[in-house]
């Protein structure tokens, strides 16, 4: 949820109460500003949510976990150099991660480096073969078949969706998760097959669900194939000491008596190393068999060697809360320049909102109705790299041209806050333009 | 192609020309040794063409050769323990095996540890988007979508068509690759799409095909969107000094005017560490547009630190070569193993006939046509373990219950001899009893 600064101060800042001459003054000297930052040609990007050297360089044990021959074996006695019959995965990498996921290990499966891949192949499984052992395939019953998006969104869910036809079909969030009534009358149609949830830390509004939410989604009539798909990917992405708390949507459903409602999806990417990490998985007994029994026609099984490295690094909850506790330590003073600087450039302007995110990548900014598009241009004239407009929603495009992505992670905070600084520019000359439109006065 | 050993040579062996008092005592021999091998209970295992021990611990130096975070860095500037742009995997690994996929390093692409997985994507695609973009998705072409299966094959590209419903006709091999008339025949049909080849050392039978079968599967005619599933898994794998030469199969589909017909995928399973090695994929410039859009939806990329360790270890064509002499030091003594007892015990009985491959993984046996189902139950309950009878062919159906692949690569040449010992003695068992019941003689 967008926190609407000015609107909360009623500020004297307020772009929109300056006189026609205050607010032209205001805007030439953006213009000038703006001007100078071009001239100055520093590139930043804060386009994708990228950990910064020194966060994957937390995990360098991991390059000399698993260094010989000895050490290739694991618990159960297979040597990990070689083929195995299990999809699922290592038990001591599904043991690793089964309370991060809220799942016993029987109820995990540990996969490669990708867990956006995992959602892949879960929707495509469903769609080609159905969600069990003779249902029909979701693409046999409906043209298109549909899928519920909370938004702003995860472009890469989104991307699923588009690449198979299958249509989406927004829904506002609300900074406890997505509208429930809204969803509650979309997803009645049987035709919607799936949801897309990023329940903790959301990406990009750092929410994380409610009880009630969680409550909702588990119990709402739909149809019987419908499938929640949970990228709980910020599962242990704190920011603060006091994490948010999400409840356990597999127990959830079942309590709800919709046991195979959910898809669990983490990983490691921004835990240890990314694209080099553990896509990981959970879901109910029934859907492991199912998952499992079609992924074993893709593959006789995963690299175990990885998983291996990562069971001794990360060790158990305690490894991975000590090592999550060093990744704050690199991530929050860029939050904070982030925030930082907002409040001190646009607090009170009533031109722009933004997130405070608990955890996760992400700061979501909105900037005034019909604006980002524009703003972000400007961005990119001055070398700033953002994540195009729109991108946060469904097929790109965001109704009202106001959400834009900010993710600080990767560059230095002292380089963050210079990004957002000049970023700042940029909103409040696009919004001073804007305004003075809104005039007639487009000089 | 199976050489008929005992109908070379018309030797007085032959079973078939034994009186029947000889035959009943030959059974009964054969049988008492059956059930002294019961009583042995060591197990056996001929199933699976899983290295040995001693194959993968020759790529051992893989496990330190990305050791430190300095040496996470490729070659253009990439962490590579971090995100980064191309699904298409590292320049250095598509330089690596570009020789041996037969395909420039920018029409080559190295993925996770499964071709399989990538073949299984491919199909994927192809029924759910159609083979390029604006294409018609197979599945919304014809229903069912056909394959040709030269057989017997591999289990693994049979079940990925099985899973998705795609119709599968076998097609007999002639030891120079399929029949070409027989598929030239069927490829007419336009709801045939697909073809599985493994072109070089084929699994099972060891053959690769001929000049003229390459140049005319690459220049018949077929649906537009026919592909060939192109799966040169033992490029590299052989067991003498004198390697099969197989044509370059892109190569000639450009030069027939079907630059796209060809799908080609490679392995290192079978070359470093099965299962924690590289699958890789090369095609026509426009294929690998094609492939690699609809793989950057499914991940952002593949495990690039393990790209790295291939890259340093392997080094170039040469590397590969020099490794693969060593993989064949320690395989050539078991394919020996098992052709001196297929020898010695069935030679000239005329019972069954066998490959002699010159590289690959598997030995391709037929008995008696109807015993093969009859043997591996025999073998099984001496508890030497063989693939179920059939699985090579589509379905899990052999039309002449004769076919049974031997893989002598994991256990230990002596332990091989054994085993296959064992498996001619159920054999000349089940060949002996078959004629006697011929005979009318059932006890």
């Amino acid at each position: 949820m967008i926190h609407a600064e000015s609107a909360a101060r009623g500020d004297s800042r307020a772009l929109a109460g300056l006189s026609t001459g205050a607010l032209r003054a205001f805007r030439d000297c953006e213009r000038a500003a703006y001007e100078a930052i071009k001239a100055r040609a520093t590139p930043f990007n804060l386009a994708r949510g990228k950990p910064a050297t020194e966060q994957v360089a937390l995990a360098d044990q991991l390059l000399t976990a698993v260094a010989s021959a000895e050490e290739c074996w694991s618990e159960d006695g297979t040597d990990c150099r070689n083929y195995y019959g299990s999809a699922q995965g290592l038990i001591e990498a599904r043991r690793l991660f089964a309370s991060m996921l809220g799942a016993p290990p029987e109820q995990v499966l540990v996969g490669n480096n990708s867990s956006l891949a995992l959602m892949h192949d879960a929707v495509v499984y469903a769609l080609l073969t159905g969600v069990r052992d003779g249902a029909v395939p979701w693409r046999d019953q409906c043209r298109p078949v549909r899928f519920l998006c909370p938004s702003p969104g995860y472009d890469r869910h989104f991307q699923i969706c588009e690449q198979y036809g299958v249509e989406m079909i927004p829904v506002p969030l609300t900074g406890a998760g997505p509208d429930m009534d809204e969803v509650e009358r979309l997803v009645a149609d049987p035709s919607v097959k799936g949801m897309w949830c990023v329940p903790k830390y959301s990406n990009p509004t750092g929410e994380t669900y409610s009880s009630d939410t969680v409550a909702r989604l588990a119990r709402m009539r739909a149809a019987e194939d419908f499938r929640l798909f949970w990228d709980n990917a910020y599962a242990v992405h704190h920011l603060t000491s006091t994490p948010d708390e999400l409840d356990n949507v597999l127990d959830a459903c079942a309590g709800a008596g919709n046991p195979d409602r959910a898809l669990v999806f983490g990983s490691t990417s921004k835990i240890t190393f990314a694209q080099a990490g553990l896509g990981l998985f959970a879901t109910s007994p029934a859907n492991m068999r199912w998952f499992v029994s079609r992924l074993s026609t893709r593959t006789i099984g995963p690299d175990k060697l990885n998983q291996l490295r990562h069971a001794r690094v990360l060790r158990d909850d305690a490894g991975i809360a000590a090592h999550m506790d060093k990744q704050r330590a690199l991530l929050a003073p860029k939050f904070a320049a982030v925030l930082d600087v907002f409040e001190s450039r646009l607090g009170g302007t009533g031109v722009a909102g933004w997130t405070r995110p608990r955890g996760g990548y992400f700061i979501s900014l909105d900037v005034q109705d019909g604006c980002a598009q524009r703003v972000v241009a400007l961005a990119k004239a001055a070398n700033i790299v953002m994540v195009p407009a729109g991108r946060t929603f469904p097929y790109g495009r965001d109704p009202r041209d106001r959400n834009i992505r900010i993710a600080p992670s990767f560059p230095p905070a002292q380089e963050v806050r210079a990004a957002v600084d000049a970023l700042a520019t940029c909103i409040l000359l696009a919004a001073s333009e804007g305004l003075l439109a809104d005039r007639g006065i487009n000089e």
